[in-house]
């Protein structure tokens, strides 16, 4: 597809309803989709303390790029290309460790952890080491999070962040640990796994953990975020109740919604849980250290989308970290990160199970039901469908992400 | 490859030799073919008694299309695309099942088993539910057997099994029973796959099973069907003498070959088996109730051809049914179904190893004979070959083939 | 990409630089990698004793190629592709075995040995057997050694193998038979298994056990041949006494490089091994009964590359041939072949696994560093990087490349 022929495809899409084919299914997109949506995006990959030492290292692996991310001796942490400037081999081959240094296991060039090139043996006149440090990948540490920009000119990662600072901050995810990662491999296109996320319509026939953790009219109003699907008086006054009583409590509320359209597609919203609840968890009690600022419990649920590719969901005890990872066109890596307060001990301070218990039992359905989407959507039968009142966040998602795709082939 | 060069190619391609690599290993071509061929053929995918009950569903899967076949409560059965039409979900996600009410899965829009819609919670304003019935698939139900069609445009069903009608009646599929479903998935092009199924050339170097129990002039002259090999005097007499006396018992005899070019490739003809045989069975004894119409055996074997893509192969008390569904460029599913009387209970009237033997064990041959053909047509060295005096069934079914495909891309 | 792309792509390639991307992942290019520089060369897959007797055959394959080398009854061996010339269907089903007549199993068409057909049953009138024999292979035994060349116009074989001729025949390889032979499939292009077989760079810290049978100063600078790397006079010293010493026992001394451009990329030498060594086993001590025209150890090395695609390396008591497949864009066999004199027995004579022992190991860490290079190289930061003064023979192998590459689009 030529972008002219693309340019009129993006026109033809029809508000409130679902995306055609081709953005589903067409390798072409996908490429554009890769070099255009999200290595445009401030994306965070792992958390500080998976790598609390001098030299311990992790990979972030999409597609065919490796990044190396590691510690160094001044307990920076760095992101590196996985490349050898020599010819080209993976340097680090396993999927975390530990390395003093960085050396190259072909022929032994070696790099500083800063990536700067440290030695190359014999090699002929006219080489200047300078010229050969590692790629350098954009990075960044919010609050222990580990953000990296695959631009070669990043947005200003301040700006990126002004708008969820206070309601990540308060959460005190810098102090915290992660209690454990899972990986869900997803056979279905990046979006349509988004399209997944960004609405609660399917919550209530296909998560009957989640509908049992969160309260009916929150999950009609509020499911996918603020104003993603019809409001409900009933919840606005529960919403309006409950901010008096946290703004007592000193405790941070409120929501951010884009107003306009920009770089970015961030989101942020407290809310209270169901009635009864302290946490997401089957009993709903509270279950672990109270995290950052809070002194005492608020039963409040902090939603926080940084861009369409991670999402923080954060109760007063513990935090679920999303990252979504477009690998192929039909493929999508999903990992999920639970962040304790990091002086919490596990079997003590909290039980494992119970606080993986309901987004893990909810992400591996919808793995199910993003796979079985795309293999509808790969049908020459399927064609755009209505959105439904409950929908709207997948609406906004998408008419954001058409902008981006028209601007960046015009 | 553009319609101007493939015209070409068909062009170029000469009586009684095989056709050039191209038409075997093309992705292009393959999908010219679905669409042109396979797509306006009525098929069968299956047979009623699969579906006896109300609700009973089974899926017809082929590439990137899944087909709901389910019975509704009127004992109609009905064919509809597995994709909801809201956001294109496979509604149905077991290969068979029973189910009142389709309902997606996803976010629980519900259709009635004749795919009218029945519900869908939350809408915008201006949603009309009657716009969103389920993509109905074109179905026929002809003595039990399943047929679709993929067409838009489907063929007149009557005017397309009409030759064939009075063969498929005498034996009364309408009320037989599956006694055994088996698939053999082949690593082949649809065209060798049937290449394979058209002559009986090879059926004495590869068959020692079907050998024993066809007669050696059957299978020079009538192997793959009505003058498909070189005539034989001596089988002709026995074809003679056997529609006399089979005339008397008052049962259908002769044979049906298409004799002008059309739409269809459609065959039919009774012979009788070896000496001594009464079925395709090791023992050739009867073995079962007697199917249909016949009230004593005749020792007859009625083979039709509906299409390029199924065979019935039929003795007087069973019928072993064929499927040939092209699933990608280099692969083939082929489905076998043993039909009974509905009456016959296995273990008592019949046994299923002896009815299943012949062509079990035949088309487990031909899977590899077919593979084997597939790896060197492959090679940059294939060049198209001379047929054989035995080969006329293939040659006539690739010029059928080649004109069909040159009047679609005119 | 089309020619002239290609042919500025290849203008842009640095000297002493590793090549673009595209060289080593483009599918294009690995066609005409194929088409120009593969089936022109002369490449030996295999030895005659690994089919000693009348009808013995094996195949080589090699992407949707395979041919079969079979001995006839008067001891020639044939090559032909596995390509039945009636249907195309693979005549030979096994990887190797024994066939007196080739018959094919689809129809039982014949050939003889020679290739020539023998029968085909039933065929039409106007059927000339003498035009349905196999498509022969070109195919040249020298030294045991089994060479084919896929062109249609091959060069002259005595041409291409005179500069190594007195190397191989020294060695007395016809009067060898195989020990052991071994595949190692890598998940690499052709041409970075090859550069990492052109350098010995990553000797020292790749190959520990390669290093303790080889000097120090002979890796430097022979250790991917004569003139591959920095000269050393320690080296030049120890050759230059070596070569007095081993004149006077009458073997075969010097080496050979391309000293201009031409159709071969051939190269050979006799070299010492280290101090105390004999052979290249852990030991290094004599290990098996010396071959060919050996009297006595010499403590030599014989290096010999008679294409890019094969090298022997052979100690005076036995031998390791090595042959490169390039399979596809990313995949490359490696087949390795251990030969020892044809009256050596195993347990007795020689201890298997020592003679196998270093090339085994080196060849398995080759793998592994082949396919982490591979990794790397698909990165979209890949560039080319600066090669080492260690680095001449992958240089020249490039050079050779890329010559051929542009002379083949011209």
């Amino acid at each position: 597809m030529n972008n002219s022929d693309l340019k009129n495809l993006i026109k033809k899409q029809k508000p409130n309803y679902t995306l055609d084919q081709a953005f589903y299914v067409d390798n072409d997109i996908f490429e554009l989709d890769i070099k255009n949506i999200f290595s445009k995006q401030w994306v965070f990959v792992g958390h500080s303390s998976r790598i609390p030492n001098f030299g311990d290292y992790f990979l972030f692996n999409i597609g065919n790029e490796s990044i190396i991310i590691i510690r160094d001796e001044k307990n920076t942490i760095h992101a590196h290309y996985n490349v050898c400037r020599h010819r080209g081999s993976h340097i680090c081959l396993e999927n975390e460790g530990n390395k003093k240094l960085l050396t190259c296991p072909y022929h032994a060039w070696s790099y500083n952890l800063d990536g700067s090139i440290k030695s190359a043996r014999l090699m002929n006149e006219g080489f200047n080491k300078e010229d050969w440090n590692l790629h350098k990948c954009n990075l960044k540490i919010f609050e222990g999070l580990i953000f990296i920009n695959l631009s070669e000119n990043p947005n200003n990662f301040d700006e990126f962040i002004s708008p969820t600072r206070k309601f990540i901050e308060f959460h005190g995810l810098a102090e915290a640990k992660i209690a454990h990662r899972e990986l869900y491999p997803t056979e279905g296109n990046w979006k349509l796994t988004l399209d997944n996320f960004h609405e609660c319509y399917h919550c209530q026939p296909s998560h009957p953990e989640y509908c049992s953790v969160h309260d009916k009219d929150y999950i009609l109003a509020y499911g996918a975020g603020s104003n993603t699907g019809p409001s409900s008086k009933k919840f606005n006054k529960m919403l309006e109740n409950w901010n008096l009583e946290v703004k007592k409590m000193g405790h941070v509320t409120g929501e951010y919604t884009e107003t306009e359209f920009n770089d970015y597609s961030r989101s942020a919203e407290r809310t209270p849980l169901k009635e009864g609840k302290y946490n997401e968890t089957k009993s709903g009690k509270p279950i672990s250290k109270l995290m950052g600022k809070f002194k005492n419990y608020d039963r409040g649920y902090t939603s926080v989308g940084t861009s369409p590719f991670n999402s923080l969901l954060m109760c007063n005890d513990f935090a679920t970290l999303f990252t979504f990872i477009p690998v192929s066109t039909l493929h999508t890596q999903v990992e999920l990160m639970w962040l304790v307060h990091k002086d919490a001990k596990e079997g003590k301070d909290y039980d494992l199970e119970e606080i993986k218990w309901m987004w893990d039992v909810t992400t591996i359905a919808d793995k199910r039901i993003i796979e079985d989407n795309q293999k509808g959507v790969l049908s020459k039968k399927y064609v755009p469908g209505p959105l439904s009142k409950m929908e709207k966040g997948l609406e906004k998602f998408k008419t954001w992400y058409l902008k981006h795709l028209d601007i960046a082939i015009s």
